[in-house]
């Protein structure tokens, strides 16, 4: 018996997946326990970036105490939250990634996602040969982790898209069609799984600080994460928000930022603001399990910010949403989401309509409710190979017609039928 | 003035040009000149890589005595040559890249080609919010290399790819039509500036070790890189290429490998092939100017090996090549390249049937020998920005029938025009 | 002029001034000051460590507000505050010290003190061959800085000890008597020039939160850092002082700790207890000015905990203090200072005891208030030299009898004349 | 059994032995045994700097084939051979060291000599809290070594020196008598198991390049490594000592130089030397076993150069030595050493005067062949500790007359006591 409770075997396939947040862990947990679940894969685990940070409340606890064996913990911030020092980080990252699939030597690695830490991982294992296998690639949105997202799926052997126009657009950068392995996001299916089970007070009010939340009432959840690309205006952002919650108050579940360039000057934003206002309707939260994140989101009367789980997750739930700034523009969302500027006013009305309107009805959007299972069938029928292409080449024709006859002769020789062999 | 000639200036925009190698420096040069020549720009050079090592014969001693100041140089291989140690190079490299980054503050970071020291410069640079345009992307080859090019467009706002079908290739990538800033890859400059200045015979006899080559007389010339993602037969590679150019010897300058995974191995076959063997017809050669090398290639009777510049630059000068190996697997390639087996016997008759045909009519297919100037060009026109989107959301058509017309309208919204604004 | 008020010139000996915190430059400050005023000196400064962390108030703003220009400002710290990520800290510190070191090029190094940042620089400036004078070395203290400040010295070509013992000490270590420069920490020249000038209640209670505190009456004041020889134990030992101070509670001024492994878990402690208990007798306290610290050192009725400046700074006021904990075992003490073991009863026990008996005499054991200017005169005259020796091997009668007269001669060679010429 | 023949055991103390170059594993492989037959004690080995290196001849294999497993092999050398890489190379190797040391989670860490690796390994494993044992502190020598070994020591916990005079220095240093374990250096133990083994041609003949050498006549045996405080006159240093050899040449065997800084000047130097001169009296070789390498020099009819192994080695065997440069400048020398300037006629002249000397008396000045064991069985008894303090302090009338009574008392408080306990 391995760390995850599985019997060890020279056969097994040996899949390395990598947790870099909490959001990470809470969207994954499904697909680890199905993991668990196939004789046919051992499971590796490494724990990094805000996974095993005191600041950030150690979610790797929360795996653990899930009962999962944790293979590797590494520490890959370079303190600072400014531009340069992100930049390091994700070259650290790299260094200590490299020395995790050293040691454990995975026939997989999987990641999911667009973090600089998820970058790190895929650029260290792809440069290291192993083969990688990418969740939520293909999707759209705002922040560096929009470029992050695709260079991950340019070195990811294979693809979990979350959505439909997720998996075509995968394709239409030149990922080969037969390596997209299915779509839907594994969050929905924690979804499906909570669906009706009941949020208790002292999971909000056991943590953290500020107001207790009467969760009998009406309340609302706020997050806001800073996007790297406009890096400079967060506090200023922050205040916006803040005064726009200030406006109509309602008990409210406000999140820490995570530890993008600027966080520090979002969680300065709301030192101040705490200081200087002393809220009374206001309760600042660190960390919560997946499953008590997901019930706070379905149960809150109205979502604010910026996290992409306001796109992602709540639509599953119907919960109604005020996305703000540029971190999630042009992702895909469903009806759900009012999208305004970030001012205080356009904030304030936003919130006070979508109270009016209250909830909308559940979409599947991002995912069924079954898409653990589907991603370890794959994982366990998948052929690992190593050199990928831009697609384009083997569409014949197109071949010829950029180069020519000959050269295509010469482009599809004897790799095109080694690849087909792997990847079917 | 500041070191590289220009008056210095509050407004000139400052142009931050990587140099990872020879072979970059080989098709910048033209470049450098022609930033040098535009009032409105400000060139820095940062050095790296193989550039500064003296096992590589310190190629940024060349840059310097042609003229040009160098601003940084950076020392970015952690020794070993091992897959592990080649993506701890990538992270070291982007703590490095950070650092003169920070430093320099430059408004524009100049990127070619596809090595990793490249891709850390990207990274770096994209996650400090800096305005990235690449040289060379959209091209399909073998290697990791394959993967980092085009993870490297996807953090890159500009492009300038070599070839129309690269830069048809990007636009299907998702990358912006409007962010093409034109085709044509600068080396294809100096080989037009080169076109019958004569080889002398104390370029290749003054340096490196063997036998001295007359170039009066036919030579063949020999380049074998690892492909990193077949890493661990490059000695057995090796020795087949080896065996090929003893089985009908004509005098050969082979040239050492670049440092990737493997590379040791490489260097340890010609080694010990030099000493077991002691060849009559071999000179093995460190470093040559970009110049030198040119010559070299457009003087030789065939090319033989994996060398990208084979595909590249030896279809302008016509020279018949051997390409062999799953390196340049999928590069466009024009008539004057043969693609053979990795196996003595077919290698042997492969340079026997080129040598037989002799030179091939020049082709442009990488370039016309006018881009350096249409590049700097374009550097001074290019309006800088930060937040790159994946363009297919801004096809209205597709963002309907993915997700519906009320979602579309969210994805359509304020960033469209800012961006639209940006990148025209 | 230069960026620090000096004007230009290639014959100036450059002194790069290395500043890892806000004691670092509590101390230095004065001697920034004498070096700025010698026309032989130009004055360099590299920030790092905490000083750039907006987690700590970033004290760079301090030394920039203060008219001082900052060469370098480095970010170093691997985030975790584990033994692990301390070491790899250290690790990263000296990659990011060589790259400032070989921008700045400077001719001497100067560093104060024990902290790990301290001991990155004079590693990275001792392999770049760079002449090093260390200030504080010589003492005995607890914690891992007892083996770094002996490291430290080991590096480091000249020394300028606080105390008489000190100086003692580093000749009985091994180092030449001509390569002490003098004695005396600068810092007394700041508590010298202070004296008597008032402390304002704005300067404590416009910063920091809790309650404010009236300063015409009695207050305390409380500073805890980790041990890291003793990892894990920090947030009982936090908790007791922190009881102890709540047995009869005064009010109490509380700084943050520094950054060392097991601090988070302090700050966890103090968080927990203001959370908890509510006090209202305490104000916590991110950062102040070096001579707002002092003015808050030398009015404090009584200084309880284990900041090494209870030992230093405060004899110079005859502050009575409480020391605990192992961090400054062994250091040498004045009169003002009683040390009890972590229980909250003695620690109680002690504070009433001092605050009954009152202020001490003031004592001049770490210095007279005037060692700046001897530190600078000294940087003038001194000869930078590059190889150190144990200097018992130039004490001829332990050489002769260990290794006979024959060895001797080697030894006494060549060499020990060169180093006599460059120490005197 | 674990990897190292041993029955696995939860009581066992882990020894954790760090191999940095052929020279540690020579004077280490009778305590690895000695090691691995103490019941009480499980040996753990990890390899790094240049014993993993394919340039060196990865030495790590020979330790392998010996029948060791090595536990960890990590790479740490940032490639550029200047100081700032070297500096930048000793924090790669503190991260990569930590990394390893927290995987292994050893009860002792176990050093030898004084390279920058084994710095490295010291002070990380000092800020994770491990007892280090170090081997060689207290000798005395040029280059940067001789700092490194001074501050290995004060990270140190325990000592075993080679020789009294080491011993009588590390106390003089503030090391406390008890902490000193016995002295000898183990590479006695080997030389005293080969005396009179014989040497066989093919042991040098197989290996490196350039002409046989017959072991039935004289040979000379060179060695020079860079002086990294003097970087920057390799090259030049490096052809004074081949054409001091040229002047009356006698077979030689030429060792290639370590990876310090410089030392890619030296090899080029030598490069150089057997382009142009041809040497018909030279063979260099990269590697040799440890056995072989001592039979070489306990063989050679004089060695020549800067390599500690010949004030060290060669004194047990007897072998005439010229000595040169600054690197063992004040290191202890038997009878054996001639030291010269570094110039052509001094080398040659002091090589002819040796030659005609002949052999030397052997000397047990540097151990007396029975030390692994003498180790092994401390290794055994000693108690762990942490916190180190200068023992100086707890010479009480030092203390006394230093700071008071009082003071005094402070000092020797609780933690004497328990130091005592661990200590002895």
């Amino acid at each position: 018996m391995n760390g995850n409770g599985q019997s060890a075997s020279e056969n097994k396939r040996k899949v390395c997946v990598v947790l870099v947040d909490r959001a990470n862990y809470g969207r994954l947990k499904p697909v680890l326990r199905a993991i668990q679940q196939r004789p046919e894969l051992e499971l590796q685990i490494v724990a990094a970036g805000t996974m095993v940070l005191e600041r950030f409340g150690q979610p790797v606890k929360i795996v653990k105490a899930d009962g999962f064996h944790v293979d590797g913990e590494i520490y890959i911030e370079v303190e600072g939250s400014t531009p340069a020092t992100m930049a390091k980080s994700v070259g650290f990252a790299m260094v200590e990634f490299a020395s995790e699939f050293r040691r454990l030597d995975p026939d997989i690695v999987l990641l999911i996602g667009d973090r600089y830490e998820a970058l790190a991982a895929a650029v260290s294992a792809a440069y290291m040969n192993l083969c990688i296998v990418h969740i939520q690639g293909g999707e759209v949105s705002g922040s560096i982790d929009e470029s992050a997202r695709h260079a991950i799926s340019k070195f990811a052997h294979y693809h979990f898209p979350s959505t439909s126009r997720s998996a075509d657009y995968l394709i239409r950068m030149g990922e080969r069609p037969s390596t997209i392995l299915g779509t839907g996001c594994p969050s929905s299916d924690i979804a499906r799984q909570l669906n009706g089970s009941p949020l208790l007070a002292e999971t909000i009010n056991s943590t953290g600080s500020g107001v207790p939340v009467d969760i009998s009432q009406q309340f609302l959840l706020a997050i806001f994460h800073p996007t790297t690309t406009s890096y400079g205006g967060e506090l200023q952002q922050m205040n916006e928000l803040l005064a726009a919650l200030n406006m109509s108050p309602m008990q409210t579940i406000l999140l820490w930022p995570n530890i993008d360039a600027g966080a520090d000057h979002i969680s300065k934003a709301i030192r101040v603001f705490r200081e200087n206002v002393a809220p009374n309707w206001l309760r600042t939260i660190t960390n919560l399990t997946p499953e008590d994140y997901l019930k706070v989101l379905s149960r809150a009367a109205c979502a604010i910010g910026n996290s992409s789980s306001f796109v992602r997750d709540a639509s599953y739930f119907g919960t109604p949403v005020v996305l703000t700034g540029d971190r999630q523009e042009g992702r895909e969302t469903a009806a759900h989401v009012t999208q305004v500027p970030l001012q205080r006013e356009e904030i304030a009305a936003a919130i006070r309509k979508q109270l009016e309107r209250g909830r909308y009805r559940p979409s599947t959007l991002y995912g069924d409710g079954w898409a653990s299972d589907r991603i370890a069938d794959q994982l366990v029928r998948l052929s690992p190979y190593r050199q990928k292409r831009l697609h384009y080449i083997y569409d014949t024709d197109d071949v010829v017609s950029a180069i020519g006859p000959d050269s295509a002769k010469n482009v599809q020789g004897k790799s095109k039928k080694e690849y087909r062999t792997a990847v079917g």
